[in-house]
């Protein structure tokens, strides 16, 4: 009988807590560096990394269609390229390891030996090497904030919003994984007072709260993807937090969009978490206010309900809750991002990454960046400790979580967590 | 005696045409795919392809330390990684290798087998893999023109033009080797009378005139190059077309910047000139109208003088030449624009590929796109069989020929040469 990795009647003979982001029935996918300094490609369920490239030397993957190292790699490039009927078999086995009622590995304790480490014995690194990010834009409310805010209230909408999922190219370079630290960034901004502009560290460091989608190898260069085709290119999804200076992105943005005020860095989560894993928590997205053109119509449920929160913890303080939001407030979904961006002919990849751009809910809870939170630092927030935040200070931690639950399953990404250090001295 | 490569007096044993774009003087790199259908790294002299893997197993870089696989690979990044010190080494040797008086390779007809091709033998590839792609804006006369047709003459230059190496960032997937045909993209567009937007091919496909440098790994991430350090970093030159639907470009480039409308193909010349072969070359930039921060003043002389040559032939016609600037009319040069780019610590690798912008010069003649040449389609082109143009017309090919002529020395960049398909049928 077909292993469907995603039952959530299945347990694992693996001890892991109750309440877990990584349950059975997620298998995210990502790369790290284990106790004996060698990067291998792995899985995580409850608080195991499970070594997958030890896995398939151990002759766990036989029957399926692999290359002998596509584990042994520092990406998962390679693995993603292999296309979804790979990724699916792959992602089955595992689950059939794993489970409660399969001895093989559970009673093979050498092999064991090799396959299993404890979440803080490794490393997460990047889990794809990305040739091109792309960040959208597709959350209304954001954008209508972020409008208001920059444009005045009458032209917070650009005309073209409710007719194009609108994004832009950002850095690939600077992505990082969490845990990495990030810097406060030096640059020119024009302070309010001033008429000539000024040199030096941002005063205005914000987060974003985005969730990013890695993609497969698409389509040809000339050749768009057709909307509902779309999702067959989407390996997983990502937390993302998309850096932001505010001051410089003031200054820098007309006319060709953020630049430096972006580049400094942008933070992933380091599981990417398949779409099989999250088709239990497909749901409609809001409905078009305006109809689409055809090339953009997409049908059935192509959103999904992931929970989304951010924390903010001051140094050696404990994390206060400041954002509460959810992916499925996305006005554009990503089939509509995916054949939007490809309606050109522009050519996708293997570990191309997209981001949702920031995800905004219609409540000031559910706003998510520090710029609509505050409303421009005009409604700083209170943190547990005592102290407010209007942007994000030295030293601060942010931590970005997400995660689906229904009454049989919780799936998760773990945490983006980044810490923003002082600007370095010039 | 130590060899210098840029001797205005060394011949070739070579025979090559007396007037050519690539003496012995240039050495430039590229990667070409040969008669025996193998990839290699090689340089060109005259109308000879030179295939730098075979010199290196045949033993003709003795004593540089270089791994042996160097030059047996798809791109230029690895070599480019070695640095500078590598490059003059290897550049220089090539000068002595093909220098009439020695008779090494010259009198080893065995070898010259291996080595030489004639350019019509071989098929050139990209040079290098390119991680990012980052296109500035820093020809003061096209952001002008541009700005008073998109935004009218009051708006035209931005306040942030004269302080700032305005840029952002492009699509890496799409750049493609000169002789690549380009598709008419599809897309979105508002026509004027219109009030909503239609889907259809682009009506206003334009190319864009630019020279783009590529960087060797030049800092870490958090790091800035300080400006008059920025040239260590840059590894050469190419031309680059930067492809542009401008009725797509001017529906969808508010707030975030043009997007599909130049992501569907970039086209760059083959051969990567280096920044030594240009050092004959190097003049003064336009004076700065306004006096740039601190970490922008660039010392000495930092621009170049590159005649810049652009033509169009009509399917199975002849070339009109259409344009005539030149690289040194850049407000923002090279070091400025890379010294800004890692003022906030970005992180720039080896590969990455940065666009100068459109070239304009201040005479209606020097126009480095369509869109400027005939001011919006108004003042329509006549080719010289008597066709008009006012954007490029399906079949018709777009060629770029930059040039650096002095009364000893010329040092080219060869063409970039991109034929316009119609667009897909969808």
């Amino acid at each position: 009988m077909p292993i469907n990795a995603n039952d959530p009647k299945r347990k694992t003979w693996l001890e892991i807590p109750s309440v877990t982001d990584f349950p059975i029935q997620n298998i995210p996918f990502g790369v790290f560096l284990t106790r004996d300094d060698i990067v291998t490609i792995g899985t995580r369920i409850g608080d195991y990394a499970i070594d997958l490239g030890a896995l398939h030397q151990l002759g766990y993957f036989k029957g399926i269609d692999l290359t002998d190292d596509i584990f042994l790699q520092d990406t998962l490039n390679d693995f993603i390229s292999d296309g979804r009927k790979t990724w699916r078999l792959v992602r089955d086995r595992i689950a059939d390891i794993f489970d409660k009622e399969n001895p093989d590995l559970r009673d093979n304790k050498k092999h064991r030996k090799h396959i299993l480490f404890t979440i803080d014995e490794v490393e997460m690194q990047l889990p794809v090497h990305v040739g091109d990010y792309t960040d959208f834009y597709s959350s209304k409310e954001h954008a209508t904030n972020v409008g208001t805010m920059f444009r005045g209230k009458e032209n917070a909408l650009m005309p073209n919003w409710l007719h194009i999922p609108v994004g832009y190219h950002g850095r690939s370079s600077s992505i990082i994984p969490s845990e990495i630290n990030v810097r406060r960034p030096w640059g020119q901004t024009l302070p309010p007072e001033k008429s000539e502009p000024i040199f030096g560290p941002s005063k205005l460091v914000d987060f974003e709260l985005e969730m990013a989608f890695i993609t497969t190898d698409a389509n040809v260069l000339g050749e768009p993807i057709p909307v509902n085709e779309a999702e067959e290119y989407i390996f997983g999804l990502v937390l993302l937090n998309d850096w932001s200076a505010r001051d410089i992105q003031k200054w820098e943005y007309v006319p060709l969009g953020p630049f430096l005020a972006k580049s400094f860095a942008s933070s992933i989560s380091p599981w990417i978490v398949t779409l099989d894993a999250l088709e239990p928590f497909r749901v409609e997205g809001p409905k078009p206010e305006v109809k689409p053109l055809p090339y953009l119509q997409s049908k059935g449920k192509k959103s999904y309900d992931i929970n989304l929160e951010v924390y903010i913890a001051p140094e050696d303080g404990e994390e206060t809750k400041i954002c509460t939001s959810n992916f499925k407030y996305m006005y554009w979904n990503m089939s509509q991002q995916l054949a939007h961006h490809t309606i050109n002919g522009c050519n996708v990849n293997s570990g191309d990454m997209m981001g949702s751009g920031t995800i905004s809910g219609s409540t000031p809870d559910s706003y998510g960046s520090m710029l609509e939170l505050t409303w421009r630092g005009e409604k700083p927030l209170k943190l547990s400790d005592g102290t407010e935040r209007k942007f994000i200070n030295d030293n601060d931690t942010v931590v970005m979580k997400a995660y689906c639950q229904n009454k049989n399953t919780r799936i998760g990404f773990g945490e983006c967590r980044t810490k923003l250090l002082p600007a370095i001295e010039m």
